[in-house]
């Protein structure tokens, strides 16, 4: 519930530089905040960290100097940070720290570091650091750590899951006749933020009547009304961690098809999240989700994927996807430590839609739901 | 004060077009989302956009191809969009699309797309396309034509920092001795919204008594108290612009010495504003607010640059700062259609601090400041 313990981090930094070590790189230049952010609890809005077997290099402004230095000695305090402060520009400060030290070859972020600053970062240390130095494009190398949670992480999620549901069950009285998209997302966002939530986790979606079969619809003009649907989707960033979660309402009495869908779309999530156990396929998650859709022939009418990893970042892995056959060659195993959303929907264009997310933690024997699941499609 | 008009769009689309032909560019991929609205008007989170002389080929996927076809035909629709829906992922769908084409030199935006991103467009193009096809780096060919505003978009800033200059005389009446930082934080954001804004343009700054020394402060759990002062700093997004807003307040009778800072950063915004004029220098333009400090003994306790350009990012050219030798070799001159922020400040730690923050045009003569600039320290 608060940032990770001194030992925690210890730990998730010798993860990485175990991946250091079995790729023969002397070091690593980590550019990704949040990537960041889980080595050190940094969680300023710059920063690039130097990490090797030894020392983590930790450059930054002026401005976080303080921050970082009231930090010190305290029970969060990350394990043998050296601060580099910045002189120039944050590349200039890198590139002069790689061409003194020691290491050949370095590894950085491909995925985390644009084309522009790559070649100004290579022609920069070739020209003035030893001629063998070596910039390594590398994969996910904190990412694969971050996919299982540590019991720190997983109490913060659980914690911030509580709360989310806790904004969900208060929702309805915040959907009234006559209000439009954008009020009750306004609504919504000051009841994230009162429950205790740093902010959103992301722009808060309120889509309402035949908007709802827009899966990814922003909040508009358009007025609550009497028998719409309205999907809402929102999340929050509690001690840094994301949590998300949609509910769809009815305004007034539900139609029959209104009940039909959204008991589809309900069954769908069950099924999916009974599917969740360690060493399941994340696709065999989505095929729970989208075959009970389709026996309800609802199966066209739900296009994206059921779910995906929660955590620093808001998307993040596991995906809950369907298997694409070229770009996924590699299955991946669920693993205890998991957490990541299962939002199963139905969107029928004109008419409307419904979803209906929930967040899970994937356990040693099988499953914890961490939001609380409901059950009847309430009526407004 | 709406999307731009459609000839808008195909004048910004023909700058871009003349910046290919003179480097022999037979296309340009563009990756950058706020570039891609600038040229389409597309305001949601994917896409991406390959530009030729003659056609505009717009990949995004099936959720946006609907919010698409219901701009065809109105007055803010974007001339000869070619929708290309996605098939598989956003880049293998480029990838296809690239190989497809005649062209041989493909431009892409270095510095909005990463290593890993470029490698595997690289070899996949190779492997699939033209033998002749050569990806060429480039850089800020979109972001240069966004420097100078057109009328439509000075329209849109001049409309979005009128309001934000209300929410910020209503600013007082939220500043309450006994709220929590996040509390003054929270209400601020609500009168964001009120005002018609979709959304915060950036995390709001609430930064009281101490706290207030600390340029990027997060709002936290310090409550206001009689004798601080508050430093207030919020934008919002209107119509996909941005606009940036800082106040400091009073709470209680201030100091001699709070008066005299308060003072001091005041005469410098004055100072910077005054020397804002087409083909001045945008480093002139630090300076002058830089020495005003330095001459009321504050030079030391001005850490950051003067201001930087809004418009559709928050963050954007002209960067108004202290000139660095060996980095900034080329001056770029002010020109009309500019818009930035003048916001120096004085930060003393452990006493508080000072910031002012006001929106300014260049116009053709000289300048015109959006926002409503005040004089008074204002006591609540």
């Amino acid at each position: 519930m608060s940032p990770a313990p001194s030992p925690s981090l210890s730990h998730r930094q010798q993860i990485v530089r175990g991946e250091l070590a079995s790729r023969g790189l002397d070091a690593l230049v980590i550019t990704s905040l949040p990537n960041i952010l889980y080595l050190t609890n940094f969680c300023g809005s710059s920063a690039i960290v130097v990490l090797t077997a030894e020392r983590l290099l930790f450059i930054t402004d002026s401005r976080y100097v303080t921050v970082l230095a009231e930090t010190r000695g305290t029970p969060h305090a990350c394990p043998n940070l050296e601060v580099v402060t910045v002189d120039g520009s944050y590349d200039a400060t890198l590139a002069a720290l790689l061409a003194s030290q020691p290491g050949r070859r370095i590894g950085f972020e491909a995925a985390h570091l644009t084309v522009d600053r790559y070649r100004w970062l290579t022609a920069t240390v070739a020209a003035n650091g030893p001629k063998e130095a070596d910039l390594v494009a590398t994969e996910r190398l904190v990412e694969r750590a971050r996919v299982r949670k540590d019991p720190c992480e997983i109490a913060t999620l659980r914690e911030a899951a509580r709360r989310l549901s806790r904004v969900a069950s208060a929702a309805p009285a915040e959907v009234r006749r006559g209000l439009t998209e954008r009020d009750v997302a306004l609504a919504i966002d000051r009841r994230v933020r009162q429950a205790g939530f740093e902010r959103s986790a992301f722009e808060t979606i309120v889509a309402s009547g035949p908007n709802a079969a827009l899966p990814h619809a922003r909040p508009g003009e358009r007025t609550v009304t009497e028998g719409d649907l309205v999907v809402l989707d929102f999340g929050g960033v509690y001690d840094s961690y994301c949590v998300d979660l949609t509910r769809t309402f009815s305004v007034g009495s539900a139609s029959a098809r209104a009940r039909q869908v959204h008991a589809a779309v309900r069954e769908a999530r069950d099924c999916a999240i009974a599917a969740v156990a360690p060493g399941r396929s994340r696709f065999d998650i989505d095929a729970a989700a989208r075959d009970t859709l389709g026996r309800h022939g609802l199966g066209e009418a739900f296009g994206h994927g059921t779910g995906h990893g929660l955590g620093i970042e808001v998307h993040e892995d596991p995906r809950i996807s369907r298997r694409w056959p070229d770009v996924d060659t590699e299955d991946e195993e669920l693993a205890s430590g998991m957490v990541f959303t299962i939002e199963p929907g139905a969107y029928l264009p004109g008419w409307g839609g419904v979803r209906i997310e929930d967040d899970v933690l994937v356990t040693d024997t099988g499953v914890e739901v961490l939001t609380d699941v409901t059950t009847e499609l309430i009526e407004i």
